[in-house]
């Protein structure tokens, strides 16, 4: 049957103040009820619209009518006579587009599904409430970044994915190779040719787009990128992802106050952007998450709702500490003098994750940004500090999350680059590349990396990072 | 020294129509003559500022004043007294940032370097006039693209790039792995265990996001993915890379009319978006074209200049013609009787670049859409037209670049497409995910995916896709 209307979204439906008007919509029946009433969704937007039909429909097509099946509604847009909607859709003809046997479909909204169960069935989540708000907001935080950055005039960079260098000078990574595993090329040395490789070397995913945005910087200025990076780390936590998207912004001529300006500009704006244009969304996951704490002992709710926590760091500086006060503060605390931290506390130490969260939940209770690291736990290219111990990074540390962000002022000075290179056994060969923005009009540059879907974690108030991002890599898992 | 004025980007002083203020700038000297007149770029545009400094400055400094040094100037922007620029920097004070050996810079821009050179040296060539205007136009266009989605509603998906389904049902793809090339763990018939493999199975780079967007579009209705997608393919040509972004849009309730409709008004407002936003950038590679094709025989160069040929796409329909017409268009033309093309032309083969060229460049003169491929050329997704020998497939054929959009309506009803992948050994057990869409609430739905590297191609008038990357991944190359 062929439609003379033009589809109408549902969102457009419900944004409209008028009433009275022809439409054709199409989407999926959320519920069926008294066999007349339908709650359809067509994904526009987290609510349904409710199309009635006329009791005594042609029984056939009413059987078909069930959770999941897709249905096309010509009819008319009415005031609601019932309660809990202001418009509704009276049905002049309804067609079954796509039937769904309630006994085969595995997503079952009666009894609401664990997290766990929908992620079995990642291919069908997203006709779930939750992961519709979740991605909707996933969407519109990844459209934010790109609007800050381009507003501000930076140049977006597609950092290469495949790639010979190691950006951290270690990490674990995946091989990325055409040979075969039986008998592969060798050399007369007996290793592997890698010569024959592809790319005629070998190549791996790549663990960050940083080196090759700071030569992007040091020609346009600003650069930023968007995009996968890879790790091989066998770790199966709520925070680990094998495949994530990071952003990188690089810019030329700022020092580590500048970084930690713009990173905080930057966070805030993408949340202030979701919390104007996904504001249903983001309440039904602030109503969902407080509905999961009340399954929680009173001492481990958080403080805030969601949508507080968002409106807080909105309007609130995040903590700027040193790394030489944070050793302080956890060494004063009360946690560290009651033997409560697993991990020691002494200066030099790497933060741990119990350490970075009684900074940023129990004693600052808000974002924190630690600088001045020692040189021993950092990257070679982040720039040495005059006290010759200490290196002009950051790390912004989010409640509930850990480390969202990490930067730095990048070491400019050539010598100073090339010995710290060499103290770190980092081939300098092979980076000449890298290098050459230190030889040919070098200048003072910055820039930091968000790993993307731990913001969308904390956007959400998600608490499982396998739950942000559609199909989720993790060890021994890349289904669909 | 710390300089106590912010920053002005030289973008902002030449937008600005006063003169008369102090500012400070940084950047990269592109030139330096009599002593005097720096111009001085900071990739913030195209345009060069002129610095004027004293006659009579330090000797020590003015020697430092380099092609490729960067500097920090602190000085008054003033109307010029040259011809050549409206306003110019009279410095008071200029700091050397970074030296720039001109014995060793490898970026001589006094004899203009071939883009082959520059192709080797992709780390610095951003500093040139040529390659800013490029990137900063893949910049704008990456822009316009989530704009144009955002702006309707689409849902960006980040589908994944580590995969262990093939949408192509074919395909050359690079391995993802963390087994050893020495001594790999065998199963019991002696392959290899890739049970042991991180994910727990055979995996390799994606080659399209295409069939995950069909499980977001049959939930969200319109999505559309943005992504790196990789061919091991081992092809030496200036429209091949192994490493590429694609842009994929999949709507719900589409069929292949508003598929093309959807196609056509996407291109048209991304490259009306850089016509708007990048006009200085596109002028001046316009320029650029218009001087390489000085050096062509007259018959083979282009019809229209650049901006002409992105106004003509602007402002005209595109031909929308069937397989079956192209087809006969061939078989009537003087280039087939004449025995011009190297291959044969008869209904059933898939169409060759010449033949491409053919209908676009010489019959139509215009962008083409041809439709209904035969049902052997294509996927196994696409939807079976009525005659039982074509599918409602789509490609866009551009002028100078051939294929540039593929897609289709893809098929919907299970029984179908069943009977498609057995006919084509396409494994259904393992797409059962896929099959789901079609088993619970099926709908009609279409979509395509654009080349992004071939459409900046299109838009900067560029020839080799090595040139629209910032560093391109080719058989034996993954440099940088």
């Amino acid at each position: 049957m062929k439609h003379t209307t033009m589809r109408t979204k549902i969102k457009e439906i419900l944004n409209r103040q008028d009433t009275d008007y022809k439409v054709n919509v199409k989407g999926w029946v959320r519920s069926f009820r008294n066999n007349q009433f339908i709650a359809l969704n067509d994904g526009s937007c987290m609510a349904n619209i409710q199309v009635v039909i006329e009791l005594g429909t042609d029984e056939n097509i009413v059987k078909k009518i069930t959770n999941g099946a897709s249905v096309s509604v010509d009819g008319t847009v009415i005031a609601s006579q019932g309660k809990g909607q202001r418009v509704e859709i009276k049905a002049d003809t309804l067609t079954i587009l796509g039937e769904c046997d309630p006994e085969k479909f595995p997503l079952q909204l009666k009894n609401r599904p664990s997290l766990e169960y929908l992620r079995e069935i990642a291919h069908l989540r997203f006709r779930t409430n939750t992961f519709g708000a979740v991605f909707r907001v996933r969407h519109t935080l990844a459209y934010a970044i790109h609007k800050f950055y381009n507003d501000r005039g930076f140049v977006y960079m597609h950092t290469p994915i495949v790639t010979a260098s190691d950006a951290e000078g270690a990490g674990e990574m995946f091989r990325v190779t055409t040979l075969p595993f039986d008998n592969p090329p060798r050399n007369e040395d007996g290793g592997i040719d890698f010569k024959e490789d592809f790319f005629g070397r070998s190549t791996n995913l790549t663990v960050s787009g940083q080196l090759e945005a700071e030569l992007g910087a040091t020609a346009f200025g600003e650069v930023y990128t968007f995009g996968p990076t890879f790790r091989a780390e066998n770790s199966n936590t709520a925070r680990h992802l094998a495949e994530f998207w990071m952003i990188e912004p690089e810019v030329a001529f700022n020092d580590i106050n500048d970084n930690m300006d713009l990173a905080e500009d930057f966070i805030r704006y993408i949340i202030g952007y979701a919390m104007e244009h996904n504001r249903e969304d983001l309440e039904f996951l602030a109503q969902r998450l407080a509905d999961e704490e009340k399954q929680k002992p009173q001492n481990e709710r958080s403080e805030m709702g969601l949508i507080e926590k968002l409106e807080f760091v909105m309007n609130n500086r995040f903590e700027r500490i040193t790394y030489t006060d944070a050793i302080n503060i956890l060494l004063d605390s009360p946690a560290y003098k009651k033997k409560k931290f697993q991990y020691d506390v002494k200066w030099g130490i790497d933060l741990q994750s119990e350490h970075e969260r009684y900074l940023v939940e129990k004693h600052f209770k808000k974002p924190v940004i630690v600088t001045g690291y020692p040189k021993d736990i950092k990257a070679f290219y982040m720039r040495m500090n005059d006290d010759g111990k200490t290196v002009a990074a950051m790390d912004i540390l989010a409640p509930g999350i850990g480390e969202i962000v990490g930067g730095s002022q990048r070491e400019e000075r050539l010598d100073m680059l090339e010995k710290r290179m060499a103290e770190m056994h980092i081939p300098t060969e092979e980076l000449y590349w890298y290098l050459d923005t230190r030889r040919f009009g070098t200048v003072p540059h910055a820039g930091f990396g968000l790993g993307f879907e731990r913001m969308v974690l904390f956007v959400t108030g998600m608490t499982n990072i396998r739950d942000v991002i559609p199909f989720p890599r993790t060890p021994k898992n890349a289904e669909f």
